[in-house]
């Protein structure tokens, strides 16, 4: 299979860049549950096999310049007093800026995006974990994204008790939405458990207890296939 | 009549606090029309008057702390590439806070809130302007202030010609928007009178083009027998 892939890749620098499809991956979970390690060492992977033509990581909030400004205000551990539905806004532009700007454009190109955490991280912490409408939070996704959906997504579940811990062994201490609590995460849980369950085709769910080590060769057992998968269709519409 | 509102006033120190009803007076109009100026006016006239009971006098977008953060990137000069959405939104999620943190809860104490620039100027400014889809535009609004309206707008209406010539006799760099140049700010003022049309009873015309001393004799002249009449209204409500 791997000639396939260098193939591929040959014909991509080639410039068959119109048959190219763009593909969103997104990383998601509750603090700690080490996704933004995944995502790190999927990066890697990626590149150092060969077989991934451009990779953009990104991240939300704070993708962008804009949003750098955007995450800061809504992580400050010292801002107590921003309204629910001033967050949810935020959150809301960053994305719409980022997708603009970053996202959309790398997509067009034919590039696989890697993003730590999208809209269901919006669903999970503000709608379930804040309690806000869940109608206005699927508005304020909708505005932002345009209906922009991701291709796949990696969640990685843990129980929050387990990734408190985690959260305690990094340096410096918490921001705000890791301040909010363990009920608060647990909500959140169960935001993307309701999410992973009525987008089975989508979302899937990993178990994050693993070390990291064990963790990376289950997302590499997952991700390999799909991404093949994506080549190959491809690839039957270039030829 | 004098005499009404200083007993009215007194009642009001005297805390029939329950009484009294809140009223949130916006001014609108494009850059360089005056309406800050005339803002500032009339703050000072209802102060020392006597007659106005607690006033918050507020702006948006930064009437909050972090509204402040988000104003400085919203109208930052040499931010060429904020996507519309992403400043629609924006504009939103600062008026969420606003309403959250500074609107609503002086509108709770029956307090009168004179607020440059609300809602309609994201009409104007992002509809009209920038050409953004209106049922978007409306959306955002909506989710922002729930349903919060003014219950009395000044429109301080002016040729965008005239206006660009009082803002360039201004002290320092225009920021973002008045970047945008004159067409731009036609089709925003248009958007005003759209709206003027649209609500009539709200939102009241004034010709901005009068020096600032005759403007505001005419602003006088519109806010007096209105703040009466909610006064008498009140009156015969606590009677």
């Amino acid at each position: 299979m791997a000639k396939i892939w260098s193939d591929y890749v040959v014909m991509g620098r080639l410039g068959v860049q119109g048959r190219l499809q763009g593909r969103l991956i997104t990383f998601e979970g509750i603090d700690g549950a080490g996704k933004t390690t995944q995502l790190q060492w999927v990066r890697s992977w990626l590149t150092d096999t060969g077989w991934a033509r451009s990779l953009v990581v990104t991240r939300e909030p704070g993708g962008t310049v804009i949003g750098h400004h955007l995450r800061s205000v809504l992580l400050q551990v010292d801002d107590e007093g921003l309204d629910d539905r001033a967050e949810l806004l935020l959150y809301a532009a960053d994305r719409a800026q980022h997708i603009a700007q970053v996202i959309g454009p790398a997509l067009a190109k034919g590039r696989w995006v890697l993003c730590d955490r999208y809209t269901d991280s919006t669903v999970a912490y503000q709608g379930f974990g804040r309690g806000l409408d869940m109608d206005l939070v699927d508005q304020s996704v909708m505005m932002a994204t345009q209906g922009l959906r991701p291709d796949l997504t990696l969640w990685f579940d843990m129980a929050p008790e387990a990734a408190a811990t985690r959260r305690q062994a990094r340096a410096g201490a918490g921001d705000r939405l890791e301040a909010a609590g363990l009920e608060f995460q647990q909500r959140t849980r169960q935001g993307f458990q309701a999410l992973a369950a009525r987008y089975p085709e989508r979302i899937i769910r990993i178990d994050a207890a693993l070390e990291p080590e064990s963790l990376f060769r289950v997302v590499n057992k997952i991700l390999e296939p799909r991404l093949k998968q994506w080549l190959t269709e491809e690839l039957g519409e270039a030829s």
